[in-house]
């Protein structure tokens, strides 16, 4: 598969269901928006709950989208019955986050049966203004003998 | 000062001060516990609101608390009128974020006029087991003509 | 001026004028060739003096081209009697480092008065074949009283 | 084995060995001063050779014998006839790093089959003046079908 096409249905599905139980996500209101070969993109609406004490979004929900954007970029690469983990990732965070949501970005840049590597990036998004506020690299595992599966969590 | 000693009351309650008015911390259900020179402890008792997709803690939550246990530590070291901003964290994730609780410690390791570095660790804790769940380290800079006050928010 | 237009002369010789007096790059036998506004190139033919214990080239290597390539792409856009340092930067290395020679680019993703981020790419490079050896992020800051002369060393 | 404590002899030539076997080091004037069980320690003598624009020692150099000596002290935790490659590091440069020699020292924090986590640190040192000149933390990957011998380089 190349980065960035068209991903059987049944790899969309399995990285949307994985991404449902992911019980931060929904806590932070948080929307998987694309799932593409390599390519995940997430969604994070403005609330009060989530800002710093500036009021902008604080880098802890950036972090958030970021780090599930790439982990979820990698799973759509990896075999079935493995699971992902992230082994590091590293954020310069290039603005102040703001905007009516957030979008998150994780793309595979190099991927491995063992370790796959991820830019993330995030814009904040207001009407048609976007800006680039967070910018990143991740690491992820793939754990071939652990399958994401409700019962194995 | 030196890093860890005792900071006078206005300094500590500056830094809780700040740290209330950072709606995600609030919204995760994080506490600041220790404030001290250079040195800042939170604490983040586990929630099925706060996990990824096996159940333990999700890296955004980590990330969170992290990111500001650092800028706290950062902060205390700051002249008056002045506030905080990350530039760039990492942080590898050593094992799986387990426990009733984490705890996430930011300490400065060099403190500048404009940067000041500060090394970020996170544990699991469940009864007397203490583990090192995260390490890192944050780059800050003080904003020295932006006070960190509720009308500059 | 947008990154990788062409930049005055006095620019392109202020910067090579400062890469020759960096002892290191004489000493691996880099060259700078390519100076753009806010983007720099370097070129560091393989030599055995370069090498790791498996015979590739070692990361120190890649890393010293990786941070000059960025820390002179920002020195492009700093204003004349400024010097650069690089304050971090963070490298994952995607392949071993092999080819005729490697080759390092720098690229600013977000320029400002005080800090500017740069993008980081190293290619090992063997006749038509090209590959993306190492990328990483690097934080650098303006100094702006410290002119970068001989005299000021 | 505990981090820190003695090894048996052979675990020592073979890092010494390993590290003897890498051009660099030896081009830059590097010199293996203490194996120990996770824990490696190199020393580089200040040249001309080494520097970057102002004088000081280039933070290539710097990077090279920080992951060395991460790269060796993982090594001595891996099994026989494995090797070691840098998946990534992070450094941050806290002084400009000047003395009549640097010391780099790399330390496992966290050892696992697969990866290996490890702080980096890098002092100046000038007579009875030691300073922290750069941290950082790096991810180590065992290859374990690939032994780390001259004829497997």
């Amino acid at each position: 598969m190349q980065i960035g096409e068209a991903v059987p249905e049944e790899i969309a599905t399995r990285a949307r269901e994985s991404f449902a139980r992911q019980g931060l996500m929904a806590h932070l209101g948080a929307e998987i928006t694309e799932v593409r070969a390599g390519l995940v993109t997430l969604r994070l609406p403005f609330r009060p709950e989530l800002t710093q004490q500036h009021g902008y979004f604080h880098a802890g929900g950036t972090s958030a989208i970021a780090d599930s954007a790439g982990g979820y970029a990698g799973f759509t690469l990896f075999p079935e019955g493995s699971s992902v983990l992230t082994v590091e990732f590293k954020l310069n965070l290039l603005s102040p986050a703001q905007g009516a949501f957030l979008e998150a970005t994780g793309r595979v840049i190099r991927h491995g049966r063992t370790l796959t590597i991820c830019q993330l990036d995030v814009w904040g998004v207001e009407g048609a203004r976007r800006r680039n506020v967070a910018t990143g690299l991740q690491s992820l595992i793939c754990l071939h003998d652990r399958p994401d599966s409700p019962a194995a969590g």
